[in-house]
C-alpha cells in the first residue's frame, strides 16, 4: 500500500484542525515522517516510553492527558507493511503566550540522529505561528546540553523553574 | 444589595461547572472572597496588572489565554456597591500530569497579608483534586524566597526550567 493510502485510510482519525495546517511531512531518509496529527495511538505511545524505560502511567490518565494538550508532535516510521511511532513530544499552553513542552521521547534506535533537534524545532514553529513567545520546559540534567544547544536559556534574568510535588 | 444577590445576579456568566466546583468561597475578613470562577472580566484583570506595573498585553490575546486556562483563581473584595478584583492566577494544564501557574498577582494594597499563599494553596487543591501531582511554575528572583516558603522547589534532582524566547 502506497505511504500516503495507508496514511489516510484512517481519515477520520487524523484530520487536519485549526492547529495542525501541516500535519504530516517527511523527513530525511528512511520513510521517517514527521507529523501534527493530535491522534496518537496509546498503546504506540506506551511502547515508544517503555523504550527509553519511562515508568508506566496509568492509559486513562494518558488519553486524557493528550487530549489536553494544546500540541502533539510525533515522529513515525513508515513502511509499505507498518507504521510505527519512534518520536514524540507534546505541549501544554494557553494559546496565546506560554507554553510548556513534556516528554520529549525518542526511541533509542533513532536517537543521535538529529531528530529530537527536529522534533524540537517544529514544535517551536507551530507554536509560533499562534505567536506564543514563552517556551518552556524542564530538562533532566542529561539533556539540558542538547536543549541549550537548540536554543533553550537556562533560567534567564533568574527566573526560576520551581515544583510542588504531593508529599 | 446582599453579597449572593450581587454575586449571582449574572447568574450566566459565573456558572459552577466541572473543574469548579467550589467556585467560590469567604476568606478572612475584609469582605474578601476567593473563586475558581472561569468568567473574568478583561477590563478588571487589565487594571489589576497595571497596579503592579505588568506590560500591557493585547485584549484580544489576553481573552484567548484565559480560555484555554485549565483554572483561574481569583481574589474578590466584594462590598454592597463593588466588586474588586484584587487578586489572580491561572494554570495552564493537561488536566492530568502536568500544570504551570502562571500570572500571579495581588493587587498592592492587599500584599503581605497572606492573601498569595491562599491563591496558591487554593490552587494546589484544586490541581490535587484532578490528582495532577507535577505542579510548576517559573519564579521571577524576587519571589523565588515566597514560593519556597509555600512548599515549592528549585532545580529537584537537578531538573532545570529552560525557556526558549523569539530573538
Amino acid at each position: 500500500m502506497k505511504f500516503w493510502k495507508f496514511f489516510f485510510k484512517n481519515k477520520k482519525k487524523c484530520q487536519v484542525n485549526e492547529i495542525n495546517k501541516i500535519f504530516i511531512q517527511k523527513i530525511g531518509k528512511d520513510n521517517l515522517y514527521l507529523s501534527t496529527c493530535k491522534k496518537v495511538n496509546l498503546e504506540e505511545l506506551e511502547r515508544l516510553c517503555d523504550s527509553v524505560g519511562w515508568v508506566r502511567r496509568p492509559l486513562k490518565k494518558i488519553k486524557f492527558a493528550l487530549e489536553n494538550s494544546f500540541l502533539m508532535v510525533s515522529i513515525f516510521q513508515i513502511t509499505e507493511a507498518n507504521k510505527r511511532l519512534i518520536g514524540f513530544a507534546r505541549v501544554t499552553s494557553d494559546g496565546s503566550f506560554n507554553a510548556t513542552i513534556w516528554d520529549v521521547v525518542i526511541h533509542p534506535d533513532f536517537q543521535k540522529n538529529g531528530l529530537g533537534k527536529l522534533l524540537m524545532n517544529q514544535i517551536v514553529k507551530e507554536l509560533r505561528k499562534h505567536d506564543i513567545s514563552t517556551i518552556t520546559l524542564f530538562a533532566d540534567p542529561e539533556v539540558v546540553k542538547f536543549y541549550k544547544h537548540i536554543g533553550f536559556i537556562i533560567d534567564p534574568d533568574g527566573v526560576k523553574g520551581m515544583f510542588w510535588y504531593p508529599i
